[in-house]
């Protein structure tokens, strides 16, 4: 059976070539970097090269570039390091209602710790808007949190200009970058931004490895406690492999950022075209221009969005609901629910997102499965509500 | 040139039936456990297998076991987890001033968050006394951690009777586990502690995985925050390549793990009585007995361990001076201190580990070149003395 992946936002196969610059390092070249011999020194030198590779892809020094497990961890160390840094000038945080759950959840960790946090509303197309955040600055405000480009909806934030206010007030600003590396150029010194998240596993690269960009001079404490790695900013023994297997992918994104862009723009244009032309009842959410290259996220009334995931896995189709991360939980999407969809559509909806192995005919075929499952669904669900469900 | 690794307690080759088992899930089976279709809930089996492998290791229930993305992070989730679960009971922490770094220095991240740490002084073998710990408990102490395995001398401490101790007075226990996992049977009923710290890399599996054993009912707060992932105690998309390998490594361990004590402890002791024959003015730190099966740690008396480590390192043989987590402070190693041997003498410590690959011959090619580097350092040292240095 034809198998269609549209579920990138989620996670990422490892490139070939990732995976062939990763091997050597698991029992041959496995020297702790801490070691002062020549195989520690070795791979010492294997994650410095992996740093100026991801730096290079975000325009940083790499002695703004640290390792971490995932962007979750860069979240939280970000969060949670910033404002214990400067516990003594506030404990007010601003952020959305449509972060991340690394980001809401570490704010709600504040919450517990005496901290006041400010969830701003966002427009119906998942925008911030300047004032808002302006709106809600205060003498007590030390740290500001907006994603660059939102995991389910794919809107993209004007973080430039949100950074810019912040700075204007002396307040650091972070940025969850974890679906916009590798999908949009990113330049941390025109962004302005002080601390950013991202994650090698969704640019390609494997699980399990994330890094924290943190501006030279920005104040914020350790989260991993212990040995003196990563400049003595994070602890614990470097994920060896993984790092160079990040520095691989960050640096094939860099070689093939246009060309991948323009490719998968292209792809979900046709996607988007496709299921609003061939479907009826359906409308995409979020931005449709400010949005991350490969996502189309659509709400098709009067199904649900788990029952035709499930159809679609039994034709070899893999997409989400909402995020990977979130579908443990019952609770609808607070994305969703923070651009005013109405409830009774909140649970219709679908995520597609496109990579580099996506082609049209995948397209083509995920379509006409898709327009089949969802008239399938409105039949059962017609049917159930005749008889009063 | 021959090449002998003896740094086994830094970290370990990935074993090839390993590596063969984690190949898989980096460019196929790659899908994100979280997701719902079926690609998504193949890796979530894969990481439920590996779960049931490592609680298997240890005696615990799968339940129990909660995958990191280190030992080190273990550390920091047990000590601040269970701190920041207690804080109303107290905030008063006990541990040993030999413990590994991720646990000192969560301690005094702690001691600036207005707990009260106790470090305990061991005796001059590293042994914890039964005595010192109940007596430094009071009302106020919420947790006791001690670990199971010095990793730099390899005593193993009475951690049954020391946890014994401290829940006669209602206290929490953690212990890191990172150097005894795969070394000593492990039977985490039988020691009856709340909470372990594991990690893969030291059991011939990847870096960059560790877990944290939790006992049933134990309270503990969350550390890393975001997605439901580990049944929502510790979020960040899962390393499912390395949390298989860590399974696979723990099953290796499980079915060898008598045969590896057996081998690995009659070469410590052939490489012990031949350094301490062959080679005068040098002693064994630790308890000979109660030690890591593959842990010898020796101080020659008249040379400094670090230029013995570069001059073994250009003979191929690769051992450390202490832990390759603090290799980049020059700090005097924090175990040999507490050791109480005179100062001038804990510089020329070397740390040799033994492990799965380690022969007799590898033995006997080490003690020969390591005899031959002490002579020649202990020649310029003279020389350096008589010009006064």
């Amino acid at each position: 059976m034809k198998q269609v992946y549209l579920d990138y936002s989620a996670t990422t196969p490892v490139k070939k070539e990732v995976l062939q610059e990763m091997l050597p390092f698991f029992s041959e070249g496995f020297g702790n970097p801490s070691s002062l011999y020549s195989p520690g020194q070795a791979s010492k030198e294997a994650i410095a090269t992996a740093r100026m590779r991801l730096a290079s892809l975000i325009g940083a020094s790499e002695r703004e570039v640290f390792f971490t497990s995932s962007g979750t961890e860069a979240d939280n160390w970000a969060i949670l390091g910033a404002c214990d840094a400067q516990s003594k000038k506030g404990k007010h945080v601003i952020t959305t209602k449509i972060e991340h759950h690394a980001v809401l959840h570490s704010c709600e960790f504040l919450e517990k710790h005496g901290y006041r946090v400010t969830y701003l509303e966002v427009g119906p197309d998942g925008v911030v808007g300047l004032k808002a955040l302006e709106d809600a600055i205060t003498d007590e405000t030390v740290l500001v949190s907006i994603m660059l480009i939102n995991n389910e909806i794919g809107t993209m934030q004007p973080v430039k200009e949100l950074c810019a206010a912040a700075h204007e007030r002396g307040i650091l600003f972070h940025t969850d970058a974890v679906q916009a590396l590798g999908n949009v150029p990113i330049d941390v010194k025109d962004l302005g931004i002080d601390l950013m998240s991202v994650s090698a596993h969704k640019i390609y690269g494997p699980k399990g490895v994330g890094a924290l960009y943190m501006k030279k001079g920005t104040r914020i404490s350790n989260y991993m406690h212990g040995g003196a790695q990563e400049g003595k900013k994070r602890a614990g023994t470097e994920n060896l492999a993984g790092i160079v297997g990040f520095g691989k992918a960050a640096a094939l994104a860099e070689g093939n950022l246009g060309e991948h862009i323009k490719r998968v723009t292209e792809l979900r244009e046709y996607l988007i075209d496709q299921v609003l032309s061939e479907i009826p009842d359906v409308f995409l959410n979020g931005n449709r221009k400010l949005r991350h290259p490969g996502n189309a996220n659509f709400t098709f009334k009067y199904i649900e969005g788990e029952a035709a995931l499930l159809l679609l896995d039994t034709k070899g189709i893999f997409v989400s609901t909402g995020s990977a991360c979130s579908s443990e939980s019952l609770e609808p999407s607070h994305v969703l629910s923070a651009l005013n969809i109405p409830a009774e559509f909140i649970h219709g909806s679908l995520r597609l997102t496109i990579g580099d192995f996506t082609t049209k005919e995948d397209i083509d075929y995920v379509v006409g499965e898709l327009a089949a499952i969802v008239v399938r669904l409105r039949e059962i669900s017609s049917v159930s509500n005749e008889k009063g469900w």
